[in-house]
């Protein structure tokens, strides 16, 4: 940490800025400047609250040297993580395609889904039980009866299944049902969630908020591996900013900026990044270019009559088109998929 | 619902939107332009899935006319709304200020701030009971014991007390202790807490999500109201910008806009929306001087010693001070303080 | 200056970074941490570019810590500037109004508008002769003869004029017609405008860059200032931000924040910043709670045929309410109006 | 366009909408729904100020149905232009990659990276003779010396050159010197400069604003476009969001989404889109996965040495392994490079 010090800092203010270093056992090196003074902190400053050496009176600026997240860094960890699942795992050489509708309506929408991303080279079934939507009069998913639905599709036609939670009272059921547990952009800091889904050792699928820094994400995915999971998969699904025609505005740099930063594995969320069925395939191709691990598609047999998000949702028919030039990108920058 | 057709939708194109209005029971005017058809839909198309719309293959885009919110709007309700609290109420001619720290940190600093705030003129006393921190290894609150706490020194000062709540778990606990629930900016989209919060029938103090167009900030109140809960107050907190030198930028404009659209008392939190103990004062005048209805304001004896917060906690003494002149404001606009 | 190098940078990048700081007769204090390195640089290291020391392999980040303005920090001139017009300044204890109408559309139009202004309290007449607009296919502007009718009806009036000039090539016409140039929020960057604005000597309006963050905000006024012309007056007129519901978002931190960085003063312009008439008076009394110096205000006896900015063009009528509105903020926050 | 007045909209303030739509030999089509009355326009209605029916009393809101552009519309010329130069086109099959160092520094520098960047497959040679710096204390660039040096350069090599032009009194000299003129994000908006490149007839690479909307971009290629000159080439080169961590964030949903609306070409800068050395190549080959048409890169045979964004720099050494990557990605995508 590096303390920054008003130009007319008095020496008692500086004073007092040394003896809250050394109440925290930390040591400093001052810098006297011809404007300023500069004084360095030495030692594992984590401990310290920043913002307690920022409030003292005579203090400008701090500046963190270190980052804040530990557990999900690269410092701590160099190599990749490979999140291991039944029979295969995310973060290796193998680019993992995650697919399904929005939301799940029926066992005969889901089976019929099921089976063509299957033969289209997908290995995870995505599918929402509990959509709660951003009106309270819109369509709000099936629940219980839903991730049962989720539960048998999945197993017969021999797919691993992705399936969002959002109140942490659900995880428990969620996790019986379904083989990943994702948590939406909106609950990326809902923190009672987060530490559910820590507890429950699953696998876990963590979107970015759209309104999230990468400090703020690799913090959230922080918060899971606190509680002694290291089995997160992030996921750059688009962010917030002044561009409204789109949905969102995919931020293609954070796959490779996260890369840089965390062992963890990214995926990529082209359906909500773009929000338009017809920028899909274009955003999903550029995010395997970019370095992404996997890939999560919506996708229905008729996306007209899908209950939610239809105007993101691709056709299956398309989906297998996109597949076939994912492959040949995979190739293009030597991975398989 | 206007929808407008591509310049090269097909007749069957058209027809297959037309049938799926007819199908919802809604009627449509059509229009053929020089260079592309339009629909209007006449009814109340609340009811109809925009997105399915937009999803036909001949629809270019959908427009909506009616707001997709219906009880806080004040086309709903024309005059606007009081929330009657014990021996007040917010959204009158009265200005509501609510003080304390950010978190409750022990009985003795609790009591302390109440007194202060109290003597300077505040009428609800804030402080975070469960406090969930951006990073796992920061302070995180004394839970059911703060929660007594808060009890016992609002009761000592006659003060009314607003909590944060974060899980749909705690809401039973909270609304026991405390008398208004606050739900915070991360949790606006948080449905299964919006609605145990409408079911708790507490008045309920809703930040604006730092991510939250208008619309979708009046329809997370929604959540909160179709649940027959109408003691929804808003509260403009600051959004996420690409300035980095605020830790948000208040949204100035929210006040009256939001005044215009619903009928919700709203209340404007300068700590958060500037995040810097200097501009708060200059902020929370603005902020009455536009129109709102109350302010929130992180307060300590001794900001250096808040454990949350720090650096956009103001000190009592100057607490003090921004009292008396938010009452000349107050006067100003024809409101009292 | 603060350089951290990479965990893994070896001793001979340390070496190449310190000899380069040696080359330009900079000191360094080099401090072995834990886990890096941090060298901090002694001196006035604004003579060092900054990218260059970032783009050593061994450099992780580069922190500054002098801010790269000079001539327009508060550090270089503790007390605020008082830019001095005819009769009146600008920074003082009174809070200057100017209004008028977005375009000048005929000497008839102006001359009522000034008029009307004038009896309310403005003292400069704002009105652009050339204007050029988003779209090339709309109304562009009187030219020359637009700035002979603002000379006129200004001195008829009494009152001072204010114009915007978006061509270097402009400069020196509009400053014999017009007492401020006024330089719009798309040219805040072009550099070749900013010095032909300095070397003019002239008082100018510097608006800010909707996407300019306050640390760009002040380099600009740094460029007109470098050329020996200390009479920039800034101006808030909104950023773009994610909310589309009003045209930009007013970012009323801006002014106490710049306030405490700069000696300039600084007005406010609600017309641009909300883009809609009905919001303009709350956010105009925001601007002055806040500490604005100034006022800019879009007004027009007959808003609806205003050949631009019709929508958040307020009326006249309106405009000499808000004047009385206005003037009790400013004795509220002890200024006259 | 579509017009929705107010829920209580009163029968006179509908009739002046009305009349205006009259004045202006359109034809409405009015429809009573239950709540409001909504009048839809009919006709080529471009020619109508929507603001000015906007600012109508009874108006609550009007929603354009027609861009506002329309030579740069895909309506408008439905087949992709090629942009011809001397020896290839931008546009087609093939993709053309454009680099070189931000600055000329000497003709040494531009000899040298220019023979590296030609061995490479790079067909435009980039480089800015005229560098106007954030700040006015950086370096400015070698003028006129560096137009000349360019000119001898690119001869020698056989390259093309493109060249930044940033004040309207340049044009006339840049373009006797260099092939294609290019206008950077700051003077997306610069009106002037984009009519004194327009009667060029140069081919010009138009940068996107970083604050821009799509529309708002391609009503700036109308600009150069309606002074009859068709050879606007469009650069998506990265927004500001609120992501600080990267310089700016590259809008990858800009290609396909441009590539939809217009006939333009478009590339891409990784470069200024990252401001991160280590994150350019990934965005690169994102971008050409994406679709764009070509690419702008900043290489340095020594980055470390550039006198101009230096961070963002790569070595002339990675881009020539970039090349070969880029080259298996343009043939993934069916083109060449």
């Amino acid at each position: 940490m590096i303390i920054i010090m008003k130009p007319d800092a008095r020496e008692p203010e500086i004073q007092e800025v040394i003896s809250e270093l050394h109440d925290n056992d930390l040591k400093e090196v001052r810098m006297d400047g011809a404007e300023r003074v500069v004084l360095a902190v030495l030692g594992d400053d984590r401990v310290l609250v920043r913002a307690k050496i920022n409030s003292l009176s005579g203090v400008d600026r701090v500046m963190e040297v270190l980052e804040p997240y530990k557990l999900a860094s690269r410092e701590h960890k160099p190599e990749g993580s490979r999140i291991k699942l039944n029979g295969f795992s995310i973060g290796g050489e193998e680019i993992i395609v995650m697919a399904g509708p929005c939301s799940v309506e029926s066992e005969e929408q889901l089976d019929r889904i099921a089976g063509e991303v299957k033969a289209a080279g997908a290995k995870i079934l995505r599918g929402g039980a509990f959509k709660w939507r951003t009106s309270p009069h819109e369509f709000q998913g099936l629940g219980l009866d839903g991730l049962r639905i989720i539960k048998r599709v999945k197993e017969k036609h021999g797919l691993l299944s992705a399936t969002e939670v959002l109140d942490p009272r659900q995880v428990e059921a969620v996790a019986q049902y379904s083989d990943i547990l994702q948590i939406g952009t909106v609950s990326m800091q809902n923190y009672p969630l987060l530490k559910e889904a820590g507890k429950s050792k699953m696998p876990v699928i963590l979107k970015r908020g759209k309104w999230a820094t990468y400090k703020e994400y690799l913090l959230a995915a922080e918060y899971i591996m606190a509680e002694g999971n290291e089995n997160v998969i992030l996921c750059e699904r688009g962010i917030r900013t002044f561009v409204n025609e789109t949905r969102h505005t995919m931020d293609i740099n954070a796959i490779p900026y996260l890369k840089e930063k965390t062992h963890l594995p990214i995926v990529a969320d082209p359906s909500h990044a773009t929000g338009k069925r017809s920028l899909v395939a274009a955003v999903a191709k550029a995010s395997i270019a970019a370095g992404a691990d996997g890939i999560l598609i919506e996708t229905h047999y008729d996306p007209t009559q899908a209950a939610t998000d239809a105007d993101q949702t691709i056709s299956t028919e398309n989906f297998a088109t996109l597949m076939s030039d994912l492959r040949k990108i995979a190739a293009a920058v030597g991975r398989t998929l």
